[in-house]
């Protein structure tokens, strides 16, 4: 990351869910912004709605990387939508622009997130989502689930 | 286009070119930026470049989606990386994320985006660019060109 | 190319056309067939699926590399469907699959892949498609364009 | 699939591995060529190399859908090389170029492949690969894991 860029994180996960989890993802969403993280998620609907509501109400900023080829798709918490076309391997690309990945649970796409996150060497922290192995951080709270993130994000990386 | 969203202008051409044309597509990115309009671009150098100092100049925000997997590889005016990792692919999603493309004199990249361009129905002002038949709206100057770009990026869109 | 490997040529053009085109495409396929060549194509109407047509007539192989993510969307000449799912983005992977490429008329989706070939320094034959300047080898007749794409992937290449 | 069209089996796993795992992706590409299914695969090393050189030796077609923009990068058991120049955003087409995904042991490159696969409602069949829940059919043997595969692969499909 350039000296001067804000640091990013992505929140994944299901796209429809319960209340209580969209909820979660929102609360994770407005501590991220409130410490000056930009959110970046797939812009479509539930946890990736939640978490870019949350990011609007604390003032954030909030990219969607979309499925479809229409910046219309986007849910209206977006400030920047990227319509790729590309269906579901642009979620290749929403870990990539990531310093830092927090899963929520989900069905499979999540889960390609998550091992796409891992081969990209961008840290995951799941909050009840797919648990696959020592690599991904437990996170219990989105409290705990935005500190380790923001934590993460901070410390300098080794890209290669 | 989501009513509050702000238009979005794409700038292509080369990633190497003289300074005058770098210029050019600087005081295009300055003249866009100053009328509240976005500029999204591939994030590299030359007219990318050109055009996000500009943009950033007049107080703007810039997109950048790169070709490589990195976001280290954007210009320093980028404040928004997607790093796709898909190589030359990414310019169907410059020219897609954008409601208006203004272009530069370039190669076959270039090319590629204004025909991507054209398929997904987004206008194409060319300064000195590829000159592809009567789709393409020629423009002399950055002045002219910036004007055309805002005034059709204000027009309402029926995107399919 | 491997020491071994077949030439590939890949046909581009118009996804719906005249039965004329679709003729000399069919022709374009059957000569290149006839020679031992692998043909590869956006595995579609038109043009594509003439090509595909022509080079099964000859007892050829063929390679559908398609913009949806379905294999049931190639058109019966199809030996082998790629099914993407990434839209017009295919069009770059159609030329890259190729040593050369044989463009009949077509809109802006067949402009792309033009560009996308001549980044990837693959030859490009036009038969009255876009003339996009000198690197563009213009051929007159299906017995032409065949010619010339089967002795220019014949030639070795420096491909870095 | 179309009336006519032969199964299409895709063997996914790591870019390298012990040559016990070799031998058994050699296995299993051997025993679905001789059915007449088509190996679809990474067109790499490892497990890939291992399954193309098994199905080359029973006389079966291979697919190769690589990274890279270069058909030389594909190994040498490879009859169609498809190079992408996408990265690993290639793995979402290797499966879905398939009717059934085998799965030997590999890293989040194999898991991105197997979450693809689930999310495109294609069987998937590990051979002590990652064991994702119960979606995923495990199998023991090369024996076991073809003749699971030819059999669901002759399965009528209702694809959406």
């Amino acid at each position: 990351m350039s000296a001067g860029r804000k640091p990013v994180i992505a929140v994944v996960g299901a796209g429809k869910c319960s209340k209580k989890l969209r909820d979660m993802a929102s609360e994770v969403g407005k501590l991220i912004a409130a410490s000056g993280a930009i959110l970046v998620c797939g812009g479509m609907g539930g946890i990736m709605e939640g978490a870019a509501k949350g990011a609007k109400e604390a003032g954030g900023t909030t990219i969607g990387i979309l499925p479809s080829d229409s910046r219309d798709d986007a849910n209206k918490y977006i400030d920047f939508a990227i319509p790729t076309g590309f269906g579901e391997a642009r979620n290749i690309m929403v870990v990539r622009a990531a310093d830092v990945v927090i899963a929520f649970p989900g069905s499979f796409g999540t889960l390609s997130e998550m091992a796409f996150a891992l081969d990209a060497k961008r840290p995951v922290i799941s909050v009840n989502a797919w648990r696959l192995g020592e690599e991904i951080i437990p996170a219990e709270t989105p409290e705990q689930a935005a500190a380790l993130a923001l934590k993460l994000a901070a410390k300098p990386k080794d890209e290669d």
